[in-house]
């Protein structure tokens, strides 16, 4: 059978080039029979994995060169001697930028399709259970409070809004464009959504935030984040979940208004989703029950192909995306 | 009677000057029977000064144009019609830079003299206190974990280290010049102290943090912070407790390696130590206890006279002073 991959074939240096990747055909065939091929149908694309381009330390090792992108998937097994994970089941993995994989069980988990299959790379995945731990774990918003988050209506903040909308606090969104302000408003349950690209960025965000910004959920940094420190309340919380505006940048931006943790007595917490195995559980058992109940919208960019992975990621980091960004193979 | 008050003449714009205060001599007299006078005998200064001068929203209000400057007092009751408050006893006060006060009881405690008086303006008052609270209910380090205290030798840091030595863990310092490295070393209970004026800092810090850090008591701020977290472990917890190199500064210091906050899964808490009454009591009658059993060290920078409060504040902006910086009245 022939396979499809995308190699890690050279780290960027600042902005990620399509020349960073080099797609690669290969035989594939099921040799060890202890193990299962999948024909992956879905790859998820996600800030996180510039940094795994990087040679850097982090909380997870980089993807060496000549190695294959890393990336959560949904596929279906097609070759299989295991009763368990007989061929035609649909599975969630790490199987990475490529059409078939050969891998173990332990790699991969059986997914129902009660829901659309590619929720479990957003909404019902990786992305949901961020937005829901940042939330109920870090944030914990009051009625009357004033809640901003930024990438608004991307993967992770549009679940953020929709779950914090039962709070009752004031929700300031941040995105770049009117288009995905309008959309934020409309149906992500935003009170207010701000476009950093307008000249009055800081002026209209103040003034969404009148009484103050209480919690913070922080999805981007640079220059948006200092802005949003000018504003923090006393005893307000930050949830620090990621920061793609400094992911392509040589020299990061200096944060200058970080004596607002001082002065207001802030609780800042970075946070990885998957520290907590047991949270991660419940986060997406309480997710998946909003979207059988129909209370979660959600935006998805497809693309189609493999070929078109490296452009989309790239897209992805420009804030190009609307919504959860998606490979359809 | 003849008082002698300093007031703020003017804002300083970056560095102060002696320019911007002002010293003032004025009748002082009890004429309302309910009140009390108080002889000042020890002046405190420390970093927080700084920020009142400025017109700038903070946890506490500013000092107006021509007001006395703030600052904690230990004085002596000299006339006063209230039993409770004889002549002759101690008192605790936040009665400013001048060497007499009219006061209420509500502004002053009295205090026992079972310690030297200054000490209820350092180690067995606010900078205990800090120090006491920082430590013990944001950093809890554990033995065999890595604590950094910049500021080393300072009012506040100075305590940390002491505290921190039952715990068992790694303590570094840092501070500016070799002879606070030496003291450190000597008499705090730090188990290695950088020079930050060294060209080797970075390098310095790195070694004696060989196993990362894991806790940062942060007195500081601007590049020393910046570097501090660089080291910093997965789940390592910030104390930001003051930002003293900034606060000269027109505009401050951009922190670059934030990013760390996020990928380590930082905790950082900025802290007053008046947030929080109960904790502040405990704090100090756990310090007390320990000073009485002479089990803590304490330095003393002591400038005499009023009139020399302003180049003895200037110098403690700039880290002249070794150890807590009192002015005798």
């Amino acid at each position: 059978m022939d396979n499809l991959k995308i190699i890690l074939k050279s780290r960027p240096k600042g902005w990620v080039t399509v020349d960073n990747f080099a797609i690669i055909e290969e035989k594939i065939e099921l040799k060890d029979k202890s193990k299962i091929l999948v024909e992956n149908i879905w790859l998820s694309l996600d800030p996180y994995m510039r940094g795994r381009m990087n040679d850097a330390k982090s909380y997870a090792k980089p993807v060496e060169i000549n190695e294959v992108m890393t990336g959560a998937t949904v596929g279906r097994i097609i070759e299989s001697a295991n009763n368990n994970y007989p061929v035609g089941k649909y599975v969630l993995g790490n199987l990475g930028w490529q059409k078939y994989c050969v891998t173990s069980t332990s790699e991969i988990e059986i997914i129902e399709d009660d829901i659309p299959l590619q929720y479990y790379l957003g909404i019902c995945g990786m992305p949901g259970a961020t937005a829901w731990i940042g939330l109920n774990e870090y944030l914990k918003p009051i009625a009357g409070e004033t809640l901003v988050i930024n990438a608004a209506t991307g993967a992770v903040a549009s679940v953020v809004s929709q779950l914090a909308k039962a709070s009752g606090c004031n929700i300031v969104g941040i995105a770049g464009g009117q288009k995905k302000c309008d959309y934020a408003l409309e149906s992500l349950g935003y009170n207010a959504c701000i476009n950093y690209q307008s000249e009055d960025f800081f002026k209209n965000l103040k003034s969404a935030c009148s009484a103050g910004i209480d919690c913070l959920f922080e999805n981007v940094g640079g220059k948006i984040f200092d802005n949003s420190l000018r504003l923090l309340n006393p005893f307000s919380r930050i949830a620090l979940c990621g920061l793609i505006a400094d992911y392509n940048l040589t020299e990061p931006y200096g944060i200058k208004n970080y004596r607002s943790l001082l002065v207001n007595r802030v609780s800042l917490r970075g946070f990885i989703v998957f520290d907590n195995q047991s949270l991660y559980k419940k986060a997406l058992s309480e997710i998946k029950k909003l979207i059988l109940d129909n209370k979660l919208t959600y935006k998805e960019t497809i693309t189609d192909n493999l070929e078109n992975a490296p452009k989309a990621f790239i897209g992805l980091l420009q804030g190009e995306n609307f919504g959860k960004q998606l490979i359809k193979l």
